[in-house]
């Protein structure tokens, strides 16, 4: 893998990942955008940082195909790439987010870094259609982003993602993901620290057979026994990683090639592309004793029904799940992909 | 107000809550339910409990205004009423849900309540357009709920909220809202317990002129200085109340006016019914430091945007928001309902 490095007009950074040659000559670079002021506030109640990004409000939505800004020649100034990384022109979290606000509540500036990663020129596809090549590729740019950004001084957690599809909100369908970088631990890998720091094992479910969804080589595919979303599945090393950022080559490989054949049975579950967000949960800044996984939420519990959060799991965090555990896994391990 | 008790043909409990006359003599009872079994669940790396009941699968989905269940002569097999509550057809939690399997994680019977309340015979409305008369009543029957479900044993939590729109998956548009009686404190009430524990006081922000939308006497709608959706209000008595089962005749009307203010001002921001969850916060069983209050949780970011929890917010549990507590407020409070 070859890192080509550039500063956009607007003065992103974007950064182009290939393993094959390098990028051509650039185009204009039309695509221009500019960090409105971002800051936080701490929920006393709830002890959790929020984070307040007005400029967002303005954010590029459903634009039309021939205007996609994430096709070559619009973020990506290039004729092709393979894949790109480039720093939100709406971000939530940025290098140089201004003051905070004085207010009745404590305050924090929004430092850190919200990325966007193109997986690919091409404007149709998803993890399960790309070539294991560019997958491959796609594993090595996390892991490079992983140890890049938990590098900065100001991030204490680093976070790669993918909303997929209009059910999730997703307003640009070219397929990509996200990469926030935190200046705090958010709750849910906090609170995931604390059960692995008690003890907790993830492979006391992870090898269990009624859960087994899919495997490669020192990984496994299973929906938890605990799922809180119907078809809900996690993709984890055998053994416990921190994160990807202690994955070997042939283990790169083996993680990226699952992650394909979870999308692509998820999409062949409903015969219709799966709304999910896909989360990594790595561990945080200088916390050794975590279990790397990624965790798929679909959101669609039957083939015309949607899986909504409501009541129950908004306001009081209990989370109801119709479709067992046990039945989900043997159905994404039934279906042919 | 005077309280009716009956038991459905298929042995749910029904209630018809009047301030007039008693309830007329009942029609044939059609609408036939039987809680499937349901259990819990142990998160073991969240430390939460998840609720699995399957047979919500089959529950009504959007069903044409002539067969809606909760007009008369559907659910409630009387001509006409004021309130009805009655045991959720498709209950995630029961009085009697079967034992749970033995799985490797630990579970526990999913015994509770599922309750639904309709607020009124109408198939149209909502809580800002109900007379003020029936909201008062609406306003006693939630004390009343607190009351009965608080002393039953297994229950540990009591949590009416009301899920409006199709924008957060109502299925069933006939003005009504749920109670839930849990065997568990859920996530979001002990982490505000915890909180009002260690000294936290709602009072600090309820009272601040920046981000009030409305008051009654003793009571005030304001937008939260670290509100985690756009455009959320809170509505809380001005002095600490464990939660409505303290309020007075004068507390509760007061209450349930302003409630209905709120929504007025929800549905006229973008002059269209506002989806929202809106949640009741109160004390756990046994807790009395509390400060109960109503949070709203509104679907919209804009007039034509929905706001999307996706990523950051399901996967790592960071919120982000667009729209600035004090234009919140500001909007509101200045919108005509």
């Amino acid at each position: 893998m070859r890192r080509y490095a550039f500063t956009k007009a607007d003065g992103r950074r974007l950064f182009l990942y290939t393993e094959g040659a390098p990028p051509g000559p650039p185009l204009p670079d039309r695509v221009r955008g500019r960090a409105g002021p971002s800051h936080l506030r701490r929920h006393p109640l709830l002890g959790e940082w929020v984070i307040y990004a007005p400029a967002r409000q303005d954010r590029t939505y459903h634009p039309p195909a021939q205007a996609c800004p994430f096709c070559p020649g619009g973020e990506v100034p290039f004729r092709s790439f393979e894949i790109a990384v480039f720093e939100n022109r709406f971000p939530a979290l940025s290098a140089d987010p201004g003051p905070p606000p004085e207010l009745p509540v404590p305050t924090r500036p929004a430092v850190g870094r919200a990325e966007v990663v193109v997986y690919t020129p091409e404007h149709r596809g998803s993890l399960a259609t790309l070539p294991q090549s560019r997958r491959r590729l796609l594993a090595r740019v996390w892991r490079e982003r992983y140890r890049e950004l938990f590098a900065l001084p100001e991030v204490e957690y680093v976070f790669p993602f993918e909303n997929r599809g209009e059910a999730v909100g997703v307003t640009l369908s070219h397929p990509h993901g996200q990469i926030y970088a935190y200046p705090f631990v958010p709750p849910v890998p906090a609170r995931e620290a604390e059960a692995f720091a008690r003890g907790e094992r993830l492979e006391r479910w992870s090898g269990l057979a009624a859960y087994r969804v899919a495997e490669r080589p020192g990984f496994r595919a299973f929906v938890p026994p605990f799922a809180r979303y119907p078809y809900e599945v996690w993709v984890a090393p055998e053994a416990p990683h921190p994160g990807p950022w202690t994955f070997s080559e042939a283990e790169l490989d083996a993680f990226a090639d699952l992650l394909g054949e979870v999308v692509a049975r998820l999409d062949a579950l409903f015969r219709r592309p799966m709304p999910y967000v896909m989360a990594f949960h790595a561990a945080p800044k200088g916390v050794e004793r975590f279990h790397f996984h990624v965790e798929f939420q679909p959101r669609m519990r039957a083939r015309d029904r949607l899986k909504y959060l409501a009541g129950t799991e908004l306001g009081a965090g209990a989370f109801t799940v119709d479709v067992l555990p046990e039945d989900a896994a043997r159905a994404l391990r039934e279906v042919a992909p």
